[in-house]
């Protein structure tokens, strides 16, 4: 497919995130005003809630966009999806009748401020990387027990905390935390020393289940797709896990892009996941390709100075979809709901340039990676990470948006500072 | 503190689970009419939605029950919660000058569908049972490694899954999972065969905080508790849980009793937690008794037959408290709100009978208890769980009222069946 043009000219350069063919889907304000739905264009934000009230846009069920969150939108099915989808590349394209009727409702986005795209139902956070769970595994256990006996045959995840999920932007603020290392008598309570990232991308869920849902049923069930930074302490972690897994280590934070890219605007990248090293069984089987080709990439910019890209990879890297740990999810008769956010787990590449962790970039503190002016183990106080995330199309490519997050202070006495 | 005597009789009853002393809190309907609050006293639902409108219950912030769960009220705050119950403890008092305006508010309970009481925002469960986790320990690792290291420093838990709360009484479907045993070589996808209840305590945070909480805040954060059992499928937790912990294996269903119980009625029960084995850290440490002595049995009713109580255990086993469990939940800076649910994990005694699950108490299987007319390793078809609570007052009791299931058959073919 190639670029759909738009009277809206900012949107038809090579390097815009946000084409025509996009279209990704926001919550937005100006000042003195209620935040609610909006459409990255270009370098603007589409105000469809203000394209709904003009009568310009007419979504059955509607209106559904002027709230603070798309959940409405997604409530109203796969029908309505594809009907704003329709209109809103009509009322856009170049040449369009409408175009002095809707150019009053664009605001541009250095006006705007970015909330979160929708209200998180729940939160389920997956390990579904190959080369992450082999490089944790080797790093905790050694690399011949490095992958866990069920790995191979289900996408192992874990319930996460829907209540810690930001937008980007949300400065994060590094936790405290129970911790205790193998040599010492007694644990202690501290700021975490080893905070860090997980580079993942997230899956909308836009219909709600009950029972079981077949691995197709799900990809449909997928409204769209964020970037997904899972704040992670690794001190935390490593004393809490066992036996029940990750809690108090991934519940201070998780940060989302401001744009939901809805399932349809990265059909044409679609590609397979690997090829299976045993099969798995049949309910778990993908009928179709349904990771998508999205180049991912992390920037880490210390207090005051420049930005080192820190790890480059792809979301295709995934040994599971999306599709896949959402059928996965149901298997148990599992309510899934609007709004239900899932973690891919991190998406490490093969190199050591692609690892989506410091844990795995630094070899667990052992070997700091280089970066502008100066080395890092794990994020010390006023680093920001943004995870920048675009799939590439011909002559336009589909992005996401920043996902960014500063870490700051942890506070010095954590009781009833935050209350 | 001695029976509140009501000028409703049957409150008056030494056995009745609701005196004037309890006044626990619901959602019912009757036939025609909308899901609302309501409070049990004696044989009766009261209508408090209608004593609001009537003008005879006036709470700040109101109307505040007009709707189908208690969070709004919950939200409004311990002043009103307070304020709740006194003025209804004055309605409901033997010789009340508004029996005759209050009569007509009352709903005989056999009349009356029970609701979920409350959203659940989220949902925590945690593994905070010496006895329990010692058993399982003992099974899956052997008694020299039956703890985890942590479990003595730390609440152990895990999220769990908020959609999948149903109130008493709703048919629970025996789950599909993948499973595989030790000496299979590859895992299968079938119903599962050892599927097993979790007696437990919910504690009901009806508070919202950020940043860390104290463990007296934590114990002012909660609105109430009710009986909960975390229906687990042991086959396929043991093959999914490591490294990450249950999943799917505990997402099928988990049930709560109709009846929240407000902490103010539970205040005279208050117990500690016994002694420490070894110290914990000063931000876990109690206060005060935040413990209850409530006692606790499970009965286990066949396809048309009669009941086994198959255990009898007592809240007061636990080593930790909601409130510890809730201030470790906070300590990464985790955001809690009103409506979040929190488990307190299975609740066995020291004895064989006390034992709070299937799997502790036939052994993993290796040993059957009887019932009447027959044997059990592990729920079958048709079996009905009760859990029944309640805290012994002089000459009254503060009951839950039961929390109920019946297991209900696998579907034959999962996929497609539920939607």
């Amino acid at each position: 497919m190639p670029l759909l043009r738009s009277w809206v000219d900012s949107a038809n350069r090579a390097d815009c995130d946000f084409p025509l063919n996009n279209l990704p889907c926001g919550v937005f304000s100006v000042e003195g005003e209620e935040p609610r739905c909006g459409i990255a264009i270009g370098d603007f934000v589409l105000d469809v809630a203000g394209l709904e009230e003009a009568g310009l846009l007419a979504l059955d069920g509607g209106p559904l966009l002027d709230v603070p969150f798309w959940n409405e939108a997604m409530e109203a099915g796969p029908a309505v999806w594809a009907a704003l989808r329709a209109r809103l590349q009509d009322l856009l394209a170049e040449g369009a009748a409408e175009r002095e009727a809707v150019e009053p409702f664009l605001v541009p986005r250095a006006a705007a401020t970015l909330h979160m795209p929708f209200l998180v139902a729940e939160y389920t956070d997956f390990y579904a990387g190959r080369n992450h769970a082999f490089n944790v595994g080797s790093m905790f256990r050694g690399p011949e027990n490095a992958l866990p006996p069920n790995w191979l045959h289900i996408p192992i995840g874990y319930n996460g905390r829907a209540s810690s999920v930001v937008v980007s932007g949300t400065p994060v603020r590094r936790p405290w935390g129970q911790v205790k290392g193998p040599d010492q008598p007694m644990p202690a309570f501290q700021p975490s020393r080893r905070f860090d990232l997980e580079l993942e991308m997230g899956a909308v869920v836009g219909r709600a289940s009950e029972g079981m849902v077949s691995v197709a049923e799900a990809d449909e069930m997928i409204f769209g797709y964020v970037l997904l930074n899972d704040w992670s302490a690794r001190d935390i972690q490593a004393w809490e896990y066992q036996p029940l897994g990750p809690f108090q280590a991934k519940a201070t934070a998780t940060t989302i892009s401001p744009w939901i890219v809805m399932r349809a605007a990265l059909e044409p990248f679609r590609v397979s996941t690997p090829p299976r090293e045993v099969p798995l069984l049949p309910h778990l089987q993908e009928p179709g390709p349904m990771l998508y080709d999205i180049a991912l990439e992390v920037g880490l910019t210390p207090e005051g100075g420049a930005e080192t890209v820190i790890a480059r990879t792809n979301y295709r890297e995934m040994y599971y979809s999306a599709a896949q740990q959402l059928a996965h999810h149901t298997t148990s008769g599992c309510p899934m709901n609007v709004g239900d956010l899932l973690g891919s787990g991190t998406i490490s590449g093969p190199t050591k340039e692609s690892r989506g962790s410091l844990l795995e970039l630094s070899w667990g503190g052992k070997e700091p990676i280089a970066i502008e002016g100066g080395t890092r183990s794990f994020l010390e106080d006023g680093d920001t990470l943004t995870l920048r995330g675009h799939a590439q199309g011909e002559g336009y490519r589909i992005g996401f948006g920043n996902c960014s997050g500063r870490v700051i202070p942890a506070h010095e006495n954590p009781l009833g500072a935050g209350r």
